[in-house]
């Protein structure tokens, strides 16, 4: 660990993974949607959205993204990290009550620079909804 | 305009832009950690964060990626939008009350596959603090 | 009622009671988590949530305290009220749309030293779900 | 671990202990307000606060026993974890912008009822604001 609370790239290795798990409901979308501004009716107008490919309303793409972000900063890394890049594709829809599960896998490090590489995967049951790839620079304990 | 209100294919040219800006509140910080779980102490804790390079706390990058995504979702190309991909770079970090304004313009255009690529840039004053590239499909007229 | 709006000490008598009552609502839970960075997935995630004893998402426990402190400090004995010490004991979960009483009652008054004791009690329907014991310094008119 | 994310009993001991630490901004006390009801004027208006012992608004003393909640359900003994019991005697005042640390630490075990109790201390800086007990049941691996 270093002073910030996460890892230091010393105690990185390829293959570390963590995970959180958050369930969907619709004050996410709300309070999303206020903090965002994006007021995109396939979120928030339940008749809109019916009409619409997706059957139904669904939630922000980037909220899905934002579990991504809470992984790299909490967990894995951890406090201390600089989230340099981030890249994404959007599979699936989330709808709400859906419970969307981040996974972050270190998939490479570049310890000179303290980089990280990490595959960014969100699932919802057996579906993938996200995938993408995280650029980091973590803490050294020199 | 599409019957989902936003704009068809046949409408868009390589070089529209539009924007939305957002001042970055203590609430908007507070309420997309409870929303993303996303409590990384540079956020949330003054005294820690005042310990990094950042002098103090910073919003989450995802929370400026979502203003991009308000940009998309709600003015151009707006809602019918298909959300495929997005890249980000985090380039400079932004402070609470800062206003933030993301600006998205037309790069590409593939008009057979409805596919659009934009440019996303996020800025606080001159500064640029995420840029990136979306990946969307829009309705067509036909 | 003193200058502060609540109750002073000379209005008081054991066995006066009051009470706040709530539905717990998903928007409060995820506002919760936001604000005490408890992001225990037990309040978040449905599907670990629903592998527990508790067969599904609760609120926090502290989200029952909070309304607790509402009846003290808005009604029994209102504003003015110096909130000394709480006990609680936890008794059964409470679930989301769950609505929540909070009552609190006098048992014990000590003019001299301006302080209440109160017990507290929250039920949902007719289950406990918290109780304890407040003690409070009041005003006096003097 | 246990499957739960957590610590099971077999693996604390006395002295273990962990924090978090959070600034609290008018945000969170504004979402306190709401999510708990407890409008007491003294929280929210600065013109009646400013005339109090406390010389201004102060936050919530149930948000500070949020972060001992916080402690216990996401660090330690963390998810898993049953929350039994509490008591807390507020010390002194938090106000707007003070960076509150809530620290737990093991104080005794029973292993065979599966039974932690645990020293919550919230401090600002050097003054403890808070103090008390909590008692919690953990799972075991067996």
């Amino acid at each position: 660990m270093s002073e910030s609370g996460g890892y230091v790239i010393e105690d990185l290795s390829v293959g570390m993974s963590a995970s959180v798990s958050k369930t969907i409901t619709d004050a996410d979308i709300v309070m999303f949607a206020g903090v965002s501004c994006d007021t995109n009716p396939v979120h928030l107008d339940e008749e809109y959205a019916s009409q619409t490919m997706f059957g139904g309303r669904i939630a922000h793409g980037m909220l899905t993204a934002a579990l991504v972000s809470a992984v790299l900063g909490t967990k894995l890394p951890g406090p201390g990290t600089i989230y340099l890049s981030q890249t994404m594709k959007f599979k699936a829809p989330v709808k709400p009550g859906n419970t969307v599960k981040a996974t972050c896998t270190i998939t490479e490090l570049v310890p000179e620079k303290k980089r990280v590489i990490m595959s960014t995967v969100a699932t919802v049951g057996d579906t993938v909804v996200m995938d993408g790839e995280a650029g980091l620079m973590v803490p050294s304990r020199g």
